[in-house]
């Protein structure tokens, strides 16, 4: 005979933690605590095979399940000593759904499941409080009629409602017992004129029609679209657990509290918690009763009474609990307890949620305390955590009291405060009087740099997680939300309108990039604090992780925070940034306005000196790292004005007529600017550019050789979709490099690589191969290509399908898309290794900061990731879960492609 | 000992035809001549393995060579009774490359060579021309100064100037013999002076001074490139082709000519051709004399006698190779002949050139006179060719007299003429006026769609092969340029600046859709007819041909050209085209400045009746074929007004502000529109379009089909990316349709499929095709994406690419891209037939109608490919032509990608 049910009654437990598939998470864990010994509320669990079974045999039961069922009530019946359906001395129980991982809500539950026309006459009695019993009783009827039977909820609220404004009361407490009598009556005739038949008081009809409501409940539309969403297998089913029920509300010798065995903010080994005396678990967070403290270490300056000096024997037993369950889980719990006339129970324990630094110091105090090693600290802290260790966040207590007035996309974590502007000029004008400001923009350009860099935070009512604004400030670890479509934006009035509000310039608002929300006025905010744990915690990090670390940088300042986040070189640093400086963009637009390539090379020649500046700082910054530069990227269009004023002004400055520039800005403007001139197609157009730029570098680079500095510098050509792009831009860059080597005297290795960010680069990499030392991913542009998506406009499109269409499950800008961009991925890596098995192969685009995108990298051996300077730790701390997640056999690299 | 040389002498023949990889072209076809028993000059061939020998040994040469190469100058001798290096009867012989495939002036050649100081005597004693001596020796020392010596032409050309201006002369014909005598004292000081020896006076130093030239010669700078251009191998190497002199001018016995054995122009089975007494083979194209007509069948009003009346017994001999030419190479031949002294010589044979009329009735003829079979009919014709069978084409006689003053892109062929105007509007005028004008934009959209519809030509300065103007001019067969880069089109003035010229408003031009050619003033062109022949052509094309061929057609008028040309079916029907007329864009507004979904399928219910009228015309036009309708794909911005009096209008009409209506059209402006909110993104967020779409379709379905006529729908999801897109608009539509079917009580069988246009919908293909009755790759769109290219801004980068740099070698917008692009459709059939083996597969983009594009289709095993009306009989060849080429084993098919 099967079993089907599985029991946690004292002694007489038959199930553990590590059974969730068959006995769903909540069953295995209540089993796990019984298990220990400790305090759970006598009860079984239905496995989920029993679902499985009910859905493939049209909604029956295995044979043997009841009689397995029976046995089990009545050992729960021993054990509580009450007796299910019994009118002096009654058992209630609650019946739960309870699948492998938390469907939180999805599913249904009926508490108080026991009552009837006579047990409520005895949980009066037990009670010695007639209204609890009959509140009790007519709850169970109002759940059992709309969880079990289908009778809208709004019904029986009515009907509630009615009796209400007849006894002229607003709250449901103002009714008495007698009030409660007739509601349950009222009840009872609802019931029998909805479904042509009586409230069920038989109990054990009562305990079937729940446990199939229940199981029915796994395929209710609500539960189906979560699987869905959250790649739940239809297959998994559900169990169902029949616990007994206890009372925190017997009087004062009876509580209910939630408790935390370490401290989740600090992480400090201290047991803290919060309770109330003669209350039901729903009030210590309903915030009606002021909780009390759990014990003296916690209490602060609370005026209230601790558990600790109100019931010492109980906390002591629950000390003991917290030691134990600690010292079991090897983790922080986070569990919830009820004290019913003097007696403790256990009613839940669970990993608790924890800040990022609460989180770094529990794992580093337990792998001290030798609880876990050191591969289950790497586990133990999300990386995406890491970031509340490296900018402000929210003060969470302002959270409480303040609502979001919109949401955009969160492109740069840490929280930031100012006044509203809109113009950068205004930014970098407030940055001089030392004001603070965020600055509020349709979308940024790299006009915008300057004011950028000046305010506190960056907001954007367009844009995804890869547009200018987000990743110019994720690169400045500057506060950033992109993409907040609820803002209208207007620049003539300088104000923004969102919802019923109007922000104008000058008025205060607060965003927080780790969450995309933003708040009107001024929020509290936590310092971000590195400590000591974190930097021994890291350095088991890199000594686990697999993968290299490089930061996207673009300035010597950028490549020294990287370097000090612990990047170990720079996976690309974008040479355009550089010529938006005033002194510089005047040359740059020189260059583009030549007619010849003499006129070009005349400037370019003002350019080289700048450029070769910037190099010489980066690769100082890096001494002993590789620094991957990449060639001018951009179309060209970027670096020219757009007003008719400043058009007149370049055109006064440069001697030209106001038509000819105006003409030159109309030649080089695209209908679709990302697919235009740009990448190498500008090398290719004009090789003095390519010229003009590696001897920038190789000049650079020697001469900081020359100081003792160790440089590899690796050339990357952009936007490669055809070899013979690349097979003719390395010619030139090639050629540079020699003749420079040969003037400095230099034997000095280099490389010159490619950008695979076109799906054809992806599929033609075997050719592409021949002429690259290495390939970095702009995993960027290549999800714009590969979706058809222009990081620029996509915000509109993913509000929709992030939204109830469940299109995609993330944002593909900001998570890798495995199946198809990881694709593509893998087909240009299997292919540039099959030509040159040594190829050095990385991923610059922004998913490098990303954890579940920094482990597909691992997964399909590439050699490195390279991210914003902010977010290395996040990708050296995901490197090294994945190592781990990968030595114990949770994910498993990538088989082989066959490609022809 | 390894044969090296193989000769044509007489009846000491050892090549033939088939042997082209080791004796090149020129040589196997000369042997082959002389095998015939044609009277060939003597001469011999060296092979290509002494070329890849001498390239691979040092520039030295195989043993046994000499030998072999003096045994074969013997021969010659004897066979033209003359004497190689003899000072009274000496043979001169000319030293010429000639590669297994025809590389047109890449390498060298060398005539007259043999002359010396004494031959030079006989020579002159021969012709009885002393002056015709003497030049033929001063060339020959120029030539071979510069060919074998390396003396920069331009000095003997600066020495020959010298001598002209002393002598007073301005032409070199005007020096006599003894200035020659001079100019040859004075070349052969030149040669002394800049290698330090003398001219060679020793023939036989002479002969290997030229074959190692011409050997080198596969190794020049622009046979390389051009070989890397033309994917000729390095390794295949060049022949040396040594043959003994022969003079067309010795004389009035003496003549030199080139004729047809067919009209090349009609395809008549007319001998013809012209010739010169008295002349060389370059005076004849030469056009300093006016030719004289081979025959009196060709005479026509020519007042010079013919050869068949001036030398009858040469003529007769010549009727008689003519027969045995054509019967051997069963093609239409271009020959070359010299009649030495009465005595006729048969210089070359080839395939000739022909009108793709021509083509078509000489293929239809030698089936019938049994010398061809239908397979090799087939391969007779080049597709591109039957173009000039469909439109007018300018008269090949203009030609010669008027130059283009600017080349774009051939977007649609045929040759149109008219009056320049600006404006679409002007052009429907125009129209109302009898007046025949050409539309010149910068670039077209959808708001000119009446203008060129109006016009007989669109010229365009901007946009590739799948611009707006070039898709749209294509689908209407309306003669198109594109991407004219030349132009400086100025709406302002009106006028266009190119080079030299301007051109204003109402000047004629003449436009060459099937070259890109752009004429100043009106040509003569010539009228395309349709023949029996060609319709009896096309019959044996389809009972060969193994892809279906549909056409992409818009409206019920286009769906009858198609079917008219063949079309068995359409493959895509693009209905937003159908919103542009002037009634029903009001509605489209309507619809898109809604703001709530009422509003929304309010304006939607007045386009429904107008949609399906559409459908229903089409239907009928195509009676029992497939019909594809694409849903709405464009991005909603292109219905609205770009100018402002436009918009104000708009504003009015819709009873909406001004502002409302910018500020909407503000809102649905994108970065990048190409990558933005079109295709089923639209579906997805306006379900309501789908469903009206949807509705539309399935009503004129059934309402045709109760008038008898056989509809097979198939609803196409564009842009499809992800798998959950297709899923969610295929149960929109699935709705309608069953909804609709049981209205009308039908049981029509239809289809719900995707277009593959978009990197990531080929690489998941295996999910998509879960939801998809048919595929249809997009490979407009796949090739944007894939090469990362806007069809609206790639001209200048493909006017680098194509150039001189060869990064490409076609446009990949006209010819499917295999390498790249075509990976993603393999793998986009592979996976989709991997879930549905079953699925219907085919190609709508612009390379349906592209004949290599369309046997790369036959290749990968579509279905059918598709196309616009006016070339669908192009494909319905060059599928034929793939079958044929497939059974002749001279292509094969793709193997099987190995994906997981």
């Amino acid at each position: 005979m099967t079993k089907y049910v599985y029991w946690f009654i004292k002694d007489k437990v038959d199930g553990k933690s590590e059974m969730k598939n068959l006995l769903g998470g909540k069953g295995a864990n209540l089993a796990e605590m019984a298990s220990l010994g400790l305090p759970v509320p006598p009860g079984f669990t239905i496995t989920t095979e029993v679902c499985t079974y009910f859905n493939k045999h049209n909604k029956t039961y295995p044979e043997g399940l009841k009689e397995q069922v029976d046995e089990a009530m009545k050992a729960v019946e021993e054990a509580m000593n009450h007796k299910f359906g019994d009118r002096d001395n009654p058992l209630l129980v609650s019946v739960r759904s309870g699948a492998r991982v938390s469907m939180p809500g999805m599913m249904d539950t009926v508490l108080n499941l026991g009552l009837n026309d006579e047990t409520v006459l005895g949980l009066a009695k037990q009670t010695n409080n007639e209204r609890f019993a009959y509140d009790s009783y007519r709850r169970f009827i109002q759940m059992y009629g709309d969880v079990v039977m289908g009778i809208p909820h709004d019904e029986f609220e009515t009907i509630l409602g009615g009796l209400k404004s007849e006894k002229g009361v607003k709250q449901d407490v103002e009714l008495n017992a007698d009030d409660l009598k007739v509601l349950i009556e009222r009840y009872k005739e609802l019931f029998r004129k909805k479904l042509g038949k009586l409230f069920p008081q038989d109990v054990n009809e009562q305990l079937w029609g729940a446990i199939t409501a229940v199981f029915e409940s796994w395929n209710n539309k609500r539960a189906i679209d979560y699987r869905k969403i959250n790649g739940i297998s239809d297959e998994w089913g559900t169990a169902v657990n029949i616990v007994s029920m206890v009372y925190g509300n017997m009087g004062d010798d009876s509580a209910t509290g939630v408790a935390f065995t370490r401290d989740a903010a600090t992480g400090e080994n201290i047991f803290n918690g919060e309770f109330l005396v003669n209350a039901q678990g729903e009030d210590v967070v309903a915030g009606i009763r002021t909780p009390q403290k759990l014990n003296l270490a916690c209490k602060g300056d609370s005026p209230l009474p601790t558990l600790e000096e109100l019931m010492p024997e109980v906390y002591k037993e629950l000390v003991e609990i917290r030691n134990k369950l600690e010292k079991h889980y090897r983790n922080m719990q986070d569990i919830e307890f009820t004290i019913e006339k003097g007696k403790l129970w256990m009613l839940q324990t669970r990993n608790g949620k924890r800040t990022g630094k609460a989180a770094v110091k529990m794992a580093v105090d337990m792998v001290k305390e030798g609880l876990i090693d050191k591969d289950e600290a790497i586990m133990r802290v999300e990386p995406k955590q890491l970031d509340q260790l490296l900018h402000p966040i929210i003060d969470p207590n302002e959270l409480k009291t303040h609502k979001a007035i919109a949401k955009g996309l969160a492109a740069s974590p840490g929280a930031a405060i100012g006044k509203v502007v809109f113009f950068p000029d205004e930014a970098v004008k407030a940055k001089e009087n030392n004001e603070e400001v965020i600055l509020v923009r349709m979308e940024t350009s790299p006009e915008d740099v300057a004011g950028m860099n000046a305010c506190n935070g960056v907001l954007t009512a367009r844009g995804g997680m890869t547009s200018h604004a987000a990743v110019v400030a994720r690169g400045m670890g500057k506060t950033c939300v992109v993409g907040c479509e609820a803002l209208n934006v207007n620049y003539e009035t300088e104000t923004i309108e969102v919802g019923e509000h109007i922000i104008r310039k000058g008025d205060y608002l607060t965003i927080d990039g780790s969450t995309g929300n933003v708040y009107l006025g001024k929020l509290k905010t936590i310092d971000a604090s590195i400590e000591a744990e974190f930097n021994e915690y890291m350095t088991w990090v890199d000594e686990i992780k697999k993968l290299g670390v490089r930061a996207n940088a673009d300035t010597p300042h950028d490549a020294r925070v990287a370097r000090n986040f612990g990047a170990k070189g720079i996976g690309l640093c974008r040479t355009e940034h550089m010529f938006f400086a005033e002194d510089r963009i005047k040359a740059m637009r020189e260059m583009i306005l030549s007619d010849t390539v003499e006129e070009r090379e005349k400037a370019l020649e003002k350019i080289l000196p700048m450029q070769k500046e910037d190099f010489i700082g980066i690769f100082k910054a890096m001494d002993g790292y590789p620094v991957i530069i990449r060639l001018l990227d951009p179309p060209l269009h970027e670096f020219l004005p757009k007003e008719e004023n400043l058009i007149k002004e370049l055109a006064d400055e440069m001697g030209l007529s106001y038509d000819k520039v105006k003409e030159k800005i109309a030649d080089l403007h695209e209908a679709n600017p990302m697919l235009g001139h740009r990448g190498c197609r500008l090398g290719i157009t004009y090789p003095e550019i390519t010229k003009m730029q590696a001897k920038a570098i190789f000049e650079a680079a020697c001469e900081v050789e020359k100081d003792g500095i160790k440089v590899f510098p690796e050339v990357m050509i952009p936007l490669v979709g055809i070899y013979r792009e690349l097979e003719s831009q390395r010619e030139v860059v090639e050629a540079v490099a020699k003749e420079t080597l040969a003037k400095y005297n230099s034997n000095m290795k280099y490389m010159i690589g490619t950008m695979i960010e076109l799906p054809r680069a992806a599929v033609t990499a075997d050719e592409i191969a021949k002429y690259a030392d290495f390939f970095s991913f702009g995993t960027n542009d290549l999800t714009q290509t590969t979706f058809g998506f222009s990081r620029d406009d996509v915000g509109k499109i993913l509000n929709v399908y992030l939204g109830e269409k469940h299109i995609l499950k993330n944002d593909p800008f900001a998570v890798l898309d495995r199946d198809g961009v990881g694709q593509l991925v893998r087909i240009g890596i299997e292919k540039g290794r099959k030509t040159k098995p040594e190829l050095e192969v990385g991923i610059c685009g922004e998913h490098g900061g990303e954890p579940s995108s920094v482990e597909f990298c691992h997964l399909i051996g590439m050699n490195y990731v390279s991210c914003s300077p902010f977010r290395v730790p996040i990708a050296r701390l995901a490197a090294a879960q994945a190592t781990v997640r990968e030595k114990r056999n949770e994910i498993k690299p990538y088989g082989k492609l066959t490609l022809d």
